[in-house]
């Protein structure tokens, strides 16, 4: 089982910027042990981060081919990103939207999603921890799903 | 460490009434496997259901002094109801809020939560995996929030 | 056929309160008319009135096991309730949604309804008689859909 | 006692055309029905239909000399006509607006009537049975009408 | 002359929970203050709370036959229940609305009061005062409509 | 000089109904007024009445060749038909708007015109009087346009 | 019979500022012809400018005890001064609003106007011809008025 | 293959009214285009136009009879009528709406079309070739769905 | 304690205008039982009261100089002046704002309030007597923080 | 004669992914086609195809160097992208924006076209047909173009 | 070349009121400010203030005469005066409008202004020193116009 | 001192493209005056373009290293990305926002500034030299904040 982990714009500065608001966790660290809990779980996981929304496009958009879910965590282009959904779209897989701070406790504009309505859940306010409980319900239900086929199948 | 878990309007009906929708788990399993990653993580959870806004009100506005955290899915009145909003202000615990199903997937009067901007976190649509999530995710918050006040006061 | 008649917030008052709106026809009456035109129609009906929206909650949702069909006037919590709707879908009762007067030519909140998009119809403004229409028009319904079935079953 | 029964756009169509949605009752049998209800009741009905604003206009507006009360189905009308609200209005008879389908249930901009707040009532999403539950309706509040003059006279 | 005080949902948590927000005053030294203030203007008050919205509604719409005036703080429900402001008006009684805080000065949603249009009047930010001076012009509201039935009567 | 005096749907009823909102003064009587005014300025009119939308606009999209202005009462159509709009704009012809009453004292929807922007001017509230101040000023307007005019080719 | 004509903020600088949009005619011209049409009517007019919003509440607002009607250009103000709207209510005179431009051709934000909803009627769009046309409409309006007057008094 | 080519309000003046806007093409010249083309493509086309919006809807709702598809230019009544949209669901033809200039540059309230949604495509502001664009597009879609139909046929 | 207490515009006309809606007391008769009332609390009043809005703002913006507190009635420009609420928060003085009727009876723009967010609470619909509760209100409020701040600086 | 095409984010997709909504055709096979198009009207395409914003506005905005005109199909980013629009009145070149399928009938967040206001024309819901569509017309456009002005230079 | 500059309501109190978010600056030294770089830049500036807004629409609105620019800073009176924005187009002159602090981060009711659309230009949130900025922008622009007329002229 | 200085998509083809609105002066001109005018400070300036908002929000995220402060012109993302805003929040730099035209005087669209509330201040309608002005009083404010450090410091 492949999950690709996307991280958009501005992730990149994480634990080092604003740690007031994100926490002193960096990305390399959460990626680090996204890669741990993975291995506990007979899981791989690849992680990428990019600031380009047609980055984030082209690599979603052609994840089906090689991946089994996707966890993101859209970050800013959550709100403003039609593209970013239809790539979730066309990708086929089951997704997760990851954010580390309550959306729903800030400015307006952060309460709508316009990426979460094609996703199957989403997981907020729950600080770096937040992407591995992503990461086990992603693979409680990809179990479950390959469960079924096999049921229908036999 | 005490955990409340409160089930909002309907939720009794679990597993029962549209299972195509919400599917077959029944409420007490989804309390059941509550108990056992209780038991496993070292906490102890208290589970409670109620269709009376006013009661879950009662609830969560006195479950300050019994308890060190709010699991809860406000089910229909997540849309509609300031009352629990200003209970769980009131209560002064730390709070994560659960759906079943995706909210931002359904219709429009669904996508706005009046309680989960005094919420820690949120998690929707990962079945009845996500209260496993949610409380694997609070029983972190409250550890490092312990160790925290133990490094200040030291 | 058994049909369930359900009365929301307030209308124990009818009759005895501002008659110059609502009419001299207290809620026993309306209850007893209908009683005598089920006869009538060779069907029951039961009756119930609470002001407490969870308790209106309660007993639709679990309707399904006793009622073939629900008559509702959520009168007030018609504007608010998300959770009268889910109970309504929950039921899996065909339903249908009656008011006294005509929310229409009054205040804009009364202009939408929550709980109509999931009921067969709606009746309004034809005041204590609008009771006795729905129950004709539902068992009208109900017959209906028994005899397609026979028709599909034999 | 006599009663103009109205109805408007595409209505002429009704049984040949979706009968998915419209059911598969023309709107002679619609028609028929009638005319054998208000014989029951002792009343005469008048039946019309046009696709054009104006015409409709024209009927309702002038309709005050020779009947008593109105029974209306504006169809695609019922929300962009501010004429058909003046003509029911200027007409000064009580009206009863009638819906085959549920119109809360259908498109947004089908939840507004720009003709209900100037109808007595209105009554949706009980199919061809829903212009005999109005016509029962409206001789019930004719005849309290009548009575009520008389008693005032004497 | 008897006053029915109403205290709405979490109003029970008064002086214990988030003093900095609401105060050090409990509920019943509001009550018992009031009491105190009732003596001195020769008038009596009854204090009543609860969480459960339907039971507001019961108390209001019932308050009629034994009450002369209302002071009622209907807290979260101000915002969003239709069913009490349905039993204010069945009481028919003179109602003056209570708020702590400032709403104006609080979240947008707060703004809007669905019970103030039928009220008598409004009285808000002033803290637990605001009760005192609410009975203080309901009792002259009072004295000034007996004093002006009389004038007509004799 | 040609005006051609276009009134719009439910506007044959003047005088004989709602004389408590429009007055006693019929169609035929605000006719001739205008017809009397006319010979005093020297201009001719022609009125015409219709309550179909499409017809008015045919009388009102070929008016360009026969006549010099346009006074018109849209009622109803003024606040719903482009079509209207556009025939106005077609005729190239100075338009005033004549409304009987006032149509910002009314319902919401009435406050908007969907003619008044490419018509000249607009002339409300004053009653049947309108029609006649709406003649003066088209008439003085039409003089000085072709003074200009002249001023401009001499 | 007295008329007080009011005129509002930017109308000392008419005709000397902006002529493309608002004509050449002076303030002092306009005044001089409505002088010279109050004589031919056998009335008087009494005109004030100010660009001071208080300035005009206070002349409007007393105006009941020397004036029997009022003809007011509120420009800008028309559009923001509840204060103006409430002046002209405590009046208690018959009002015409006035304005040269047609404000329905021009900003989304001129479209409301404040102070219509408690005139008697509004012209606009006819440059400085309208005041006149008020003037005469106004006169006709309280002609009928008094003749009213004197037939329910004799 | 049989087209129906219905032209909405105001359009039988193409070409004699407001070239600037809409150029010197007549609508016959339009249709005779649209003639030649169909000669080409081995199709026929019957062209039709009415300013009368019940009219339309006749020709529409009962085209599904005589004709495989539809182009409609609705004009104004594009944004203001449901009867329309209404017809062109009942015809169950597919449609292709055509607009002479593009509506998403001209004022606000043209940019919501009614009909579009219930369209199989919208071709605007490409002039009167838009009409033979759209032809040429229908016959295609026609005839990809008549070879599908056949292959599922064999 | 002085305290300041600012009538805005239109009120000088009450009790002689309008009395059905404002009551027949005075501006007069009100500001002498409030001084009358301020005797009885031993604390000094200063009535003021202009039209103009700019005065009003001078006043209030320089009062933090010579008085304690303000209670202000604002009317008209309650709902208009961003000018007056930021010369209450220039002042840096607790104010309370008194209205006469209850605006959330009136027109919907009478619902918002731009001053109030920067008072200390609001007084309403208590009609005159509203200014004497606003005058126990404060006094108490400024009674209680100088006792703290005498506590803190002991 | 020199066309730019541009195919925005998530078109490359085309063809292998959700072919029940987008169809067979690959984005290869749609600009083979309209090579081939382009061939037989005597005009040369280029086709791009690029998921950054950033790139898509490049392109554009220095398209005027070296084309005559631009057909788009901005995907996603028509309901977001205000840089397209500016880039596309930068470039100076008439554009028809085309549209795989109806976005009327989509999401309403997909009704509204930030980049069609700036544009000559717009084609949608006309599958991949709507790109040859968009060539004639856009070619048919130009060459009148350049007739006029040649007839203007001569 | 003469500069007008006006300051708005509150303005007065700068410095001495709220430098917590005002800063220590009073008027008096912006002004001075002001008068030495115009020295220094070889103009002259005239500086004035008002709480009125009718006063300074008067000194606006009459400044063309006397003037070649405007810098004014309207405060409040920004967000609602349709009035000032009328005198700076009656003025004819050049403004530019400056802030001191940042409205786009303050209160949304700040975000709109009304008086910028008929500015040349806008500096907020920049302090004291945005006026002097204002002065160098303004005194450029005028340089460079004289510059452009004295190139046509010659 | 180090400033950076951001220009965004489109504003590579300045004094090129559209120059009637853009003005002639080139984006290298721009760069150029404003290196002198840095020369001149005694600061140093570097100058980036980007069509690619996730290249700008890179470029911001990291400036906080080099920089001591940003002037940012985000054209047509100003009204569209969360991204560049939450690139400057994470910068921790004062930033002043600059736009060449007045956007108060554009589209609606362009009214709304997403990063304005991030930034220290802003500038815009005064063309080229704008820059300049954001530059002086970024440097003044910079200067300000250096001096008040030290005077804390010692």
């Amino acid at each position: 089982m492949n999950i690709l982990v996307i991280h958009g714009p501005n992730l990149a500065l994480l634990g080092t910027r604003e740690p007031g608001v994100y926490g002193h966790t960096t990305l390399t660290q959460i990626n680090e042990r996204l890669m741990a809990l993975a291995e506990e779980l007979e899981v791989t996981v690849t992680c990428r981060q990019s600031d380009v929304e047609g980055e984030l496009v082209t690599w979603i958009g052609s994840a089906g081919e090689d991946f089994d879910g996707l966890i993101l965590n859209p970050a800013a282009y959550t709100h403003t990103s039609v593209a970013l959904r239809d790539a979730i779209s066309a990708s086929g897989l089951p997704a997760v939207e990851v954010h580390l701070s309550n959306t729903h406790a800030r400015e307006s504009f952060r309460h709508v999603s316009l990426t979460a309505p094609v996703c199957k859940g989403q997981i907020q306010g729950m600080g770096p921890v937040g992407y591995e409980l992503a990461l086990r319900g992603l693979v409680t239900h990809l179990a479950s799903t390959v469960t079924r086929k096999k049921d229908t199948e036999s």
